[in-house]
């Protein structure tokens, strides 16, 4: 399928300090200027709170080569959907609508948006052991149906997308937001990914700020696996995702300040190119 | 705009009794038999729930002209969108994809699909004194985006909305799920419209089943707001709206045993014809 518009996918961190309402104002601007955009959000830190509130508390695992995941258990996922499907994907509609953008949220789930292969079980390392979990609702992404969102954009519809996906067999799966933006812009070739975050980019020394990585290409992403650190792991690898499956380039940067999409495209944070 | 489909549009209760999983099965059956179908929820008594365990209980209120209706200020209108967008939309997809129908959920805040003016303040009626309530998250629905609908079904999507609209200025509101899905009905010029619920119609002698009404006329309708108890009014009201709008005939049916829309499609439950 040849893509004639230029897309634009931005990811918002579900991180405290992230500032949602610069990110719309943006959006926003970059809209009436023509940009076409789809939005891909988070929402642990929500997830968080509202297990906290409810007694559900969440639980972050580990895997044997160090990737921090949550639990999803069917409780944790019931949980994730409130929080993220219900509270954060509607109010994020809500804010571009009262910017006069029309904007339609979606989760993964929905149209068999983001399709993921569930993950029945998983390894984890606990107290420095090996242990099997299993009963998790989350999935490795597998497929992004372009025709649903190709669809929406040209009837004017800003996609904001939540970060959960269908299984083979329909179940609903918690999917990485960062990975899933990926797996997004990659499957519209998109121009540009920009993975806003609470931090200026990628760092060599975290958090030392004057360590930034101003520019990297895919093939410095191995060794940036090494010394990115916690969730920054996740966005080196959504950059490889991305790149591979044909965005042309990916932007690590800052969401807490105004107009951080613009400051991104106009250099701001990390850029890595193919 | 013509529509050659004869579309059926169906609203599940949020009332504790009404059986989602059979709702389900019998939608995909009648999916699979060709009918167009739309389906509209609700979710009080998870928004209750919700709004329980997090220490934001509900509060209800009621109109000089005796309806009754939640009181929705900001934090009430975030445990619902949790509630309603988050839990209840998303599982409903979840059933309905694992029974192989691409369910597609929405909010009727999404892309505008329905629009609604909002009561910037309500009159209610408390301890017999009229009083004047400000803040309030909730609206009289003004309009349905047929055509994002359209392309939906016509994508091959099932769409399963969630009662919320979109005030003009953008704001999200709480809208009554019987006469959202009745404004659905009507703006498609539905077939028929099923509002199935916990009860097996409409009793002339709430709670004497042995007073159902089996068949009514719209020009009835005025008459059963007298005898319409509780939340059967907005169904009664729901019903009038929906045939006004051009809807064939609405059902008002019992949503609590097996097949429980083609029960009320062969003769259960209340028809109400123009």
């Amino acid at each position: 399928m040849t893509l004639s518009n230029p897309y634009l996918v931005v990811k918002l961190g579900g991180t405290e300090g992230v500032d949602f309402s610069a990110i719309c104002k943006d959006v926003a601007r970059l809209i009436s200027e023509g940009q076409k955009l789809v939005l891909v959000h988070g929402g642990s830190a929500e997830a968080n709170a509202l297990g906290e509130a409810i007694g559900c508390p969440p639980r972050f695992v580990t895997s044997p080569s160090g990737y921090t995941s949550r639990y999803t258990d069917r409780d944790t996922l019931e949980v994730f959907a409130m929080a993220v499907n219900g509270k954060i994907n509607t109010f994020l509609v809500e804010q571009l609508q009262m910017l006069g953008i029309n904007a339609l949220g979606l989760s993964g789930l929905d149209g068999k948006l983001v399709t993921a292969q569930r993950k029945a079980s998983i390894r984890i390392i606990e107290n420095g052991k090996q242990k099997i979990l299993r009963d998790d609702y989350t999935g490795k992404i597998t497929g992004v149906n372009i025709s649903l969102l190709q669809t929406l954009l040209e009837g004017g519809f800003i996609p904001v997308i939540a970060p959960m996906a269908v299984s083979e067999a329909g179940e609903a799966l918690n999917v990485d937001a960062d990975r899933a933006a990926a797996m997004i812009a990659g499957a519209l070739k998109a121009e540009t990914l920009v993975l806003l975050t609470a931090v200026p980019g990628l760092m060599r020394s975290f958090p030392d700020e004057s360590s930034l990585i101003k520019n990297l290409t895919v093939r410095q992403l191995e060794e940036a696996l090494n010394f990115a650190q916690g969730r920054m792991k996740k966005k080196v690898l959504g950059a490889q995702e991305a790149l591979e499956g044909g965005t042309g380039k990916v932007i690590i940067a800052d969401g807490r300040f105004d107009q951080p999409i613009s400051n991104a495209l106009s250099g701001a944070g990390t850029t890595i190119v193919p």
